[in-house]
């Protein structure tokens, strides 16, 4: 029983999901969005360290996965995605969790099974595999997937058969 | 007697400087340089981060400079500083100082007189300025003139007469 906290950092809009493997699967803990608004930036950024501090303490996480950014589209945005980036991972790293970064290729390999899925194939998967009757937000679903992959490549880690996951063709299967 | 702490974000090396504003003019107290290693990043992240709080419950400031980014080189660069300089903001905010951006044309008219000076002549007039007998490193020389531009943003705000310091042209004079 692990509990993963999964993030999708923005400079308006950050993501959160935070599952619990059981060693047999995943079960659905919590979802949201921390919204920035429209303060100064060191306002906004300020929203987003104590918004995954308090999520943090709130639901107990131990380790926490965000995606890694590889190309981003311009340089401008690049630079508020990267102070968002900045902002929720010293808020992990100050209250101890473990980090680990995934590709988005790596997310949508471990959700769907093909890298090349879209967002709304990994926003369907992320539903069926926590079981949930409503299609949560977006980035609230990013979050939760980001989760569900870091799940899946500790899974992966743990010799074969001691866990209740099975994995094929490099899909999460719960 | 205010004290203005400027920082000058980068993914490696973040540069700070200290000076103290008397009303009359910029004393130096402190520079330097946060190192931030080979770790991953939210360890080299957490060194820029606990390195500005650390800087600020030694030294004292109550405001903070920093170089406002306007086009960052690429889009990967831009990212990577984006990170450090949210954690360096949020690390301001969290210790409570008031926070204002400067672009480096601000910085320079300040510092030089012209937005058109090089980083050399930025740095031989903050060792001027501050009666340095010693070049600082150039990221704490950054960061010092950051300060420096504060202070005469402050001081242009203050009722003219009330303040000793005099400006022309844009340039702070001591």
């Amino acid at each position: 029983m692990t509990l993963i906290l999964g993030i999708d950092p923005g400079s308006r809009i950050t993501g959160f999901g935070v599952v619990r493997d059981t060693g047999r699967g995943c079960e659905y803990v919590a979802s949201g969005c921390i919204r920035t608004g429209n303060g100064a930036l060191h306002e906004r950024l300020q929203i987003v360290y104590r918004g995954v501090r308090e999520i943090i303490q709130s639901y107990g996480p131990v380790m926490m996965g965000i995606e890694q950014v590889f190309m981003a589209r311009n340089a401008d945005s690049a630079l508020k995605l990267g102070q968002a980036r900045g902002a929720a991972i010293v808020a992990a790293a100050e209250e101890g969790l473990e980090i680990s970064e995934y590709t988005a290729t790596q997310v949508k390999q471990a959700i769907v099974g093909t890298g090349a899925a879209d967002k709304q194939q990994v926003q369907m998967m992320v539903m069926h595999l926590l079981k949930l009757t409503q299609k949560p937000q977006i980035d609230a679903s990013d979050a939760l997937a980001i989760a569900l992959c870091h799940a899946h490549n500790r899974q992966s880690l743990i010799p074969h058969g001691l866990v209740g996951a099975k994995r094929r063709g490099g899909r999460l299967r719960l």
